[in-house]
């Protein structure tokens, strides 16, 4: 199919941050072929959207989370951490069936398509249904979990299952959702699965998702056991000598940021989940300063409850300068870039992230006609401060529309919202 | 105009916290006059809103804003705070005209109502339009400000404008809008300024509107000049001897505490601000366990960029519980009643904040119907960390719908952004 956008105010987010003023972007198929303002000859659309002067962007990626935890949303808020985990979310944990996990994985994504999500992180038990859905729903993803019920940590799955899993969701994908591994954390997964975690990775070309020094407690139960930090730990074992993303990463030493740069691990913020659980607030600006690639992530709507990155945006920015009481920290065009092209590069979704011609087709439309983002005085600014989920038009990957005007395209909303409660209620029916 | 609102869940944040499923809330006039459940006999509606379960409660009150600075959105973000406020805003400021004004605080003001906010607290220069624009579209507002042009500092206008623009203003809104009284700040300020301000509302019963402790450098100045802390030195000079709004409080010493305390002062908590301009971020907790009465604001939105009291309230929720690393710190539901009923108390606003018979007909509904909202596990939880200002369906004040299904029913939207649009632009054509 052939798409023509017209008068878009285009935020290329290219090498040079072009932006193109009332311009036309081109997609044939899955790519962006013309990004300008003349219009090509030759081009016949199939279909045409008139952007109405609109932000025509790349869309974001969320490089954490756990989808089908829509089902705790607003559940067992402002609890301490361990009483929240082991004494409410994990126990109901047990109860959940395959179709359930459906539901709330469904809404999951829909929530992120309605916010200008485009490509996500997934971490979570059922990672072949849940790469399943991601493909069928239209998104990209990164799906690193467990295969059916099993909350295990990855390594713990035969090879076997996890490589069938892998070509059977690359071949029917055609890349658009790719296989990763999971390691839940340091403090959670036995040495020895590890490094064979880390072995199947080298020898297939997986990347890792693990959570890395999120918490105080685990930090300081790491130097009692190890005498070294989580990262120095993780390192020694190998995690990062594969591509891993590693989520939180709010206490860091020195020694630990060397080894994220020199690793070229990729550091998944999520200061909602972050300041939520009281866990800390990372400092990003730090971060970005050595050389780190920072992207964003929501984490389980248990812990946020949106899975919705503009809000992440905006309060990764705001706390990065609330941290150093300094305004001038962390400009928001940079935060968008956390938001967008790193976010591709950790998930290692290459010619995304960027409107131009040659790049896939992973763009949302912005609107700006309503009054929390009038007027307009920098672009970037906008988006990062003034922007909200419900602003987003249109949802696009690899050319196709996901959503438009706030309806979507592939899927029955109103049938995904119901499922969605039923499931959750019965599985909060067993809550003691 | 008797309405009746029909299905809806309804928070009623009384005493005993209520929450009426399925309910039904009568209005007559300006006065809510049932909520309940059972359809009262002998009520006539002259119109019936469907609500479809979604949550019907009481209006937020944003207890700080400078709302033409809508004129400044996004601009000159990221600066350090002496070359943003002194290189950028205020050179600008002066070319200002009326008609700017009118436009730009009409932009804020629609942007209030379609995030559920009935109430507002201004603070600016040309508080005499502002009240007529405030009443013109429907808000309840508390004005303090200086008049015309003049970004003065309240006392520096004669008595006598004051008290001619109050007794206008209160007879033409019949308490909707009231005048109040601008003291910018201890530090901008001049003592005689700021004693006969007091007196001022003393003998007339106005409110004092004052930014109080926002920054390290206003502590340090305010030590090295009387020797005592701003809260004190205000105290001395009787601020506090009547009703007043202190925004900000970021930087507190014990004996602050007990002065807010002991002398009433309501603390309009702005934490987007704070953390934008790099203030710092100012500890609630502490501030509700000494008692003292905490509401939130927005500030300008050249430092937020939003007037959106759903996201203050998020992020208020969020960063208590980051500065404590305790995530059991300040709950979904005072949050809430911080901006409602604090709010109102704030304004001296009585009988609105709570849905119930005999109160003021000050009430939103929030839809529950989008994914991000969905499931509602706890209702609390859900506004405060799932809501969104595009949940908001329906906007009334003393039983006047401002807005209905985000259509604004007073005024020309499509107009009112144009317009603001233009005096942005030639306002910022001045910039050097």
């Amino acid at each position: 199919m052939k798409i023509e956008i017209q008068h878009g105010d285009i935020l290329t987010l290219d090498d040079e941050n072009r932006i193109i003023q009332d311009g036309i972007v081109c997609i044939d198929g899955t790519k962006i072929i013309y990004a300008g303002t003349e219009r090509p000859k030759n081009f016949i659309p199939d279909k045409i959207i008139h952007a109405e002067r609109n932000l025509v962007m790349p869309g974001f990626v969320n490089t954490h989370c756990h989808s089908p935890m829509t089902m705790f949303r607003n559940f067992a808020g402002g609890l301490p951490l361990q009483k929240w985990m082991f004494e409410n979310i994990r126990p109901l944990q047990q109860y959940v069936t395959e179709d359930e996990i459906r539901s709330c994985a469904k809404l999951a994504y829909i929530e992120m398509i309605k916010s200008g999500t485009t490509a996500f992180a997934e971490m979570y038990a059922w990672a072949d249904i849940l790469g399943e859905i991601a493909l069928d729903i239209g998104l990209k993803a990164l799906i690193a979990g467990s295969y059916g019920k099993d909350q295990g940590l990855a390594g713990t799955t035969e090879k076997s299952v996890i490589l069938e899993h892998s070509k059977k969701i690359s071949e029917r994908s055609k890349g658009r959702v790719e296989e990763g591994l999971l390691l839940h954390a340091l403090y959670s997964v036995p040495e020895d699965v590890i490094r064979n975690t880390v072995e199947l990775a080298k020898e297939y070309g997986f990347r890792i998702q693990i959570h890395v020094s999120e918490t105080k407690k685990e930090i300081e139960d790491c130097y009692e056991k190890y005498g070294v930090s989580p990262v120095e730990k993780l390192a020694e074992l190998g995690v990062f000598d594969v591509p891993a993303i590693a989520a939180h990463c709010v206490y860091l030493t020195d020694n630990d940021y060397s080894i994220l740069k020199e690793r070229h691990v990729c550091v998944s913020h999520c200061p909602v989940s972050n300041l939520k659980l009281g866990s800390g607030m990372a400092d990003i600006s730090k971060l970005d300063k050595k050389g780190i690639t920072v992207c964003l992530g929501t984490d389980g709507v248990a812990s946020n409850n949106n899975l919705n990155i503009f809000k992440e945006m905006n309060i990764a920015a705001l706390l990065a300068k609330g941290i150093y009481c300094d305004p001038t920290v962390i400009p928001a065009e940079k935060i968008l870039r956390m938001a967008v092209k790193n976010g591709y590069k950790a998930l290692g979704i290459e010619n995304s992230g960027c409107i131009k011609a040659g790049m896939n087709a992973d763009l949302i439309i912005v609107s700006t006609k309503e009054p929390h983002f009038t007027p307009i005085t920098d672009y970037y600014d906008a988006l990062v401060y003034s922007g909200q989920a419900s602003d987003v038009v249109l949802t696009m990957v690899d050319g196709n529309i996901l959503m438009e005007n706030r309806e979507l395209a592939n899927c029955d909303e109103e049938k995904i919202l119901a499922e969605a409660k039923i499931a959750s209620q019965r599985i909060l029916s067993y809550r003691s």
